[in-house]
């Protein structure tokens, strides 16, 4: 597939067809290769599903696309405008098409074709960058799509995907980021360790999450390095972050188990981990949050 | 069915029959209620899949059977004797009776049948309790066992399942947990203000986690209230706590968003406000995680 086989723009079809597309259209068999990595790297485009995603994309990102079945045409008329509006190609389909193009068990009947969100990590640092989140390695879609939303939830000002980490354009990331990967640069690097070195260039305090990393999360000590510039690295799932990262990083920091857990989740420790910075920074620029009494 | 359908002791069935059960063998299909709510509630038992939680199981609560298959029994010949040893049944199943015994995609071929967990709220707030999480109206089982989780590993002291919050039992919440439904009381009662006032009753104070809420986290005044005996109450994904309990508690507090994202998932909401608790004790009580400079 080239990226003509959906392009929006070509002689002679400015004006889409009325007659719904089938699941054989080849418009609707091309944007179904959307759905594979492979499909979406050779495109540069992916798709998002959902009323609510789709509005999101809308507003912040080039659609190229937006493939809507009668139904939903009818329940978000908005957005059939806005798409119209943004000059994106409107393709009405059928429910059967729509499902092909859909990853959930109860599709919405609206997908967007959009161009791809990741830019190159110089691009996501530029600027001075305080709080980064790198991804080394994590397989699961759902759990980087929930440190994309945790992260933007922080304030972060990047997240950068790097190693083998899922590519966060797969259905399950965008829809557990519940919009997130909308609302702040992304980048991949299949090389984390050079990832890593680019955020020490920005000036960043790079700080891997580690179960069993040498400094306590809630050291004192360590507060004041949380509330400056801080990229946290967050590993496998499985296995952590790579030998080679955890040597170019500056600290192995670990959440304490007070209990008898061994361990916990890469969501709930990433969120401990990035929420720690912005309780740190609380509590050094206390005029962000005053006390009350 | 009754407690005698799965009683391990009957006269004449001490030693089990060497000829594996299949799934239409009575003591498999009585088991097999046990993967239901109401069977669970009527039996007083529930299901332990796999040889991790097993583990976990036969060292912490009464296991009265073990199925097992040929092919588990050869690989964890320990297990089949410590549940011998502390006078469990053990079974042989077919791979089919244990895969109708099991709610995962790749059984393992190991389930104990054990006593339910969880106790009376004023027995689990026994002693002085000094950190405690109280769940209301959680419905998804991942999110109950992934709360368990965090709040095994923040060090608390009890986690009460109030409302109409999932069964801690029910196999998914058992998983989620990673064993840690094992590591402290649970406890169940359906009247969350109840539940809220037998906290304060015991001398915690009682935080509702609330996007809405009137004090933020990281405000540094409410560091002290968070350092001392505090009990943090999470609600429903869809709609937070209800509204009496919001009523009930002693203040309400919001996870501050610094990004674009509307809100976090519970699990990530959850782990932030149990360990701001942790964070806060490491800070007023240095001496627990000393400076290092």
């Amino acid at each position: 597939m080239t990226r003509g086989d959906i392009e929006s723009r070509g002689a002679g079809e400015r004006s889409a067809d009325s007659t719904p597309g089938t699941e054989r259209t080849p418009r609707v068999a091309a944007a179904r290769k959307l759905l594979r990595r492979a499909g979406r790297d050779r495109a540069g485009r992916f798709l998002v599903e959902g009323a609510q995603a789709v509005r999101e994309a809308l507003a912040a990102v080039t659609v190229h696309e937006l493939f809507v079945t009668a139904v939903a045409a009818e329940r978000h008329p908005e957005l059939v405008e806005a798409a119209e509006r943004s000059g994106a190609r409107v393709s009405p389909v059928t429910d059967k098409a729509a499902a092909g193009l859909s990853e959930t068990v109860t599709p919405q009947g609206i997908v967007a074709v959009c161009d791809l969100l990741d830019v190159p990590v110089a691009t996501a640092l530029a600027g001075v960058p305080g709080f980064v989140t790198v991804c080394d390695g994590i397989s699961d879609p759902g759990n980087v799509g929930t440190v994309i939303r945790v992260a933007d939830a922080a304030g972060c000002d990047a997240v950068l995907l790097a190693g083998d980490t899922v590519d966060p354009h797969n259905g399950k990331a965008v829809r557990a980021s519940t919009g997130s990967v909308f609302h702040l640069p992304l980048a991949r690097d299949r090389d984390a360790p050079a990832v890593v070195e680019m955020c020490r260039a920005a000036g960043l305090t790079t700080l891997v999450a580690d179960g069993h990393g040498e400094v306590d999360l809630h050291d004192p000590a360590v507060t004041p390095t949380l509330a400056g510039p801080v990229a946290w690295i967050l590993g496998s799932e499985a296995h952590g972050p790579s030998a080679a990262v955890h040597a170019a990083a500056d600290h192995r920091v670990r959440v304490p188990i007070h209990g008898r857990a061994e361990s916990l989740n890469l969501a709930t420790a990433a969120a401990i981990c990035l929420y720690a910075t912005v309780g740190a920074r609380a509590g050094v620029a206390p005029q962000l949050s005053p006390a009350r009494d």
